[in-house]
């Protein structure tokens, strides 16, 4: 079957089972304009996949640890106090890099190492990164979630490289949200200091094989004691990556907050908050937009020349544009 | 005189030489509102005064350079080729910490170095971080600068105190711009990949009793032989700032500098495209503003409640809320 340019054409094409149709719809999320909102309008009207973020400071080892935690997801979400469990048939994961304007370099070299799953067809890798999409990563990758959902991902695993703005920012627009660090004093600290601590349902002390794991854990459970965590205390898993030790306790973990956002409706909630903000978000992207288009304008030059003459201020002639 | 709330009384106490109305002005401008726009709307209308913006990493001594600057700043501009000079009466200083929503920390230990100047009534000096300005640093300086202009400073020092993207914009935003770097392998790589290369019209070596002169300058020579520079080409100072080594020299190259940007009709030039950027960061500011104020309303969350029913995707609802 030919590969088609049309986004509904391409998502049932993905949903058969099509591999470079789901890669030419993330490219189209990825590029922003018209051929992506439509994908986003299509994909927005079915049920969203269930999401984990994946963040924390360079080098902790992120890239091993979603590697290893692929095999453990595939095991599917069990029930849990009455919750409905997942069945995981296929698993997604987004790698996000918003450093590289372009996809390539270090990402890609860590994606290497996800080869053991690349023959595997239950398993979805891929970089993004943006590359046009107005709103940038922030607005890129809930639709590229949504499009992993619609095409019948049941799961998806977002890892981010970094931990700046944009990275947290993304690592908490998950379902939930796993916040990766070292053994080590001051590890926690530093963490905090990101804005980490905000975002973690779950702790991950990865490298545990380390000396300090127990100086990480009392810092963050004295964090921990100062936040408000009457509902959900993160709690905190010792994982070394590398031999694959802690991954089925991180994956129940998971599968604890899970099914704990579900019993008690958080879950519709905080998507529901999740909604609203990046709405804001794309209205503020679509009149960005408009500003770009007025730039350059017959109108905007005109009032340039005021400016430039000293008869009007930047105040009043932007009130005279808008 | 009683200090007045009214920013065309305070601009008059101002000019009239009172910095404690001047300090008065600046924090409206910093705070934003209603009040920072009437007192950039008053000022506008004044010529704004000739800008030198001194940018660099940290630890490059800048703020020593800075305060020496003074010193030779306050001997104005000479006539250059026909270009008439200024008489600087008065020299301003503004440094800009964004890092700091507040002021205070750091800076305020540099300022303590510029006591110096404390008791002279011909240079003011001010730290400025933003604390509400639509639009942040990017949009409150050039207003702070005009301000300085409107009250009778012929000439304005800018010196930020990172290398990040907003310090860098801020820097550039100067009718003339001062790179500072010290010497060492790799340091003018360093400002390169900062993006400090485009927007240098002035290189200085600080700290040049060090070792590293020669290459530092031969690595910025070989990067300005790649560059365009036909009408300018960056001239590089050497300065030692702590014993005063080179300011002469450093002021004079600004004083060619501007001469230069005179006789080629390039400082209107460069105001104008100042002005329409500015222009665009205004009506940006402005339209985030309104966003803010439908995010909230009955509107927005009519629509939040129909994107959660999915009856309707982000980008469609955020039309029809624009």
């Amino acid at each position: 079957m030919a590969l088609s340019r049309q986004p509904d054409e391409l998502i049932e094409q993905a949903r058969q089972g099509s591999r470079t149709a789901l890669a030419r719809l993330l490219t189209m999320v990825e590029r922003g304009g018209s051929e992506s909102e439509a994908v986003a309008s299509l994909s927005y009207l079915e049920s969203p996949p269930y999401s984990v973020g994946l963040t924390g400071a360079p080098g902790a080892g992120k890239s091993t640890l979603t590697d290893r935690l692929i095999t453990a997801a595939r095991t599917g979400f069990p029930e849990i106090d009455g919750v409905a469990g997942l069945e995981n048939d296929q698993v997604a994961v987004l790698a996000i890099d918003p450093s590289s304007p372009f996809t390539g370099g270090a990402i890609l070299g860590d994606r290497i190492r996800m080869q053991e799953h690349a023959t595997d067809p239950t398993i979805f890798i891929r970089s993004m990164a943006t590359r046009g999409h107005l709103g940038g990563l922030s607005l890129a990758v809930p639709d590229a979630i949504r499009v992993l959902g619609a095409i019948g991902m049941p799961t998806v695993l977002v890892e981010t490289v970094g931990v700046g703005q944009m990275e947290v920012e993304v690592a908490s627009a998950a379902d939930t949200t796993v916040v990766v660090m070292n053994p080590g004093w001051g590890d926690a600290m530093q963490a905090n200091k990101a804005g980490l601590l905000e975002i973690a349902d779950i702790f991950v002390i990865n490298k545990a094989d380390r000396p300090g794991v127990r100086e990480t854990r009392r810092d963050l459970e004295q964090m921990l004691d100062l936040s408000n965590t009457d509902d959900w205390r993160p709690p905190i898993v010792e994982t070394i990556a590398h031999d694959g030790t802690g991954l089925d306790e991180m994956w129940a973990t998971i599968a604890q907050h899970r099914a704990s956002l579900i019993a008690r409706h958080e879950l519709e909630a905080r998507r529901a908050r999740r909604l609203a903000e990046e709405l804001r978000r794309v209205v503020a992207a679509q009149l960005a937009d408009q500003v770009e288009k007025v730039a350059g304008g017959e109108a905007f030059n005109a009032q340039v020349e005021a400016l430039v003459a000293r008869r009007i201020d930047p105040y009043r002639a932007a009130k005279a544009l808008i």
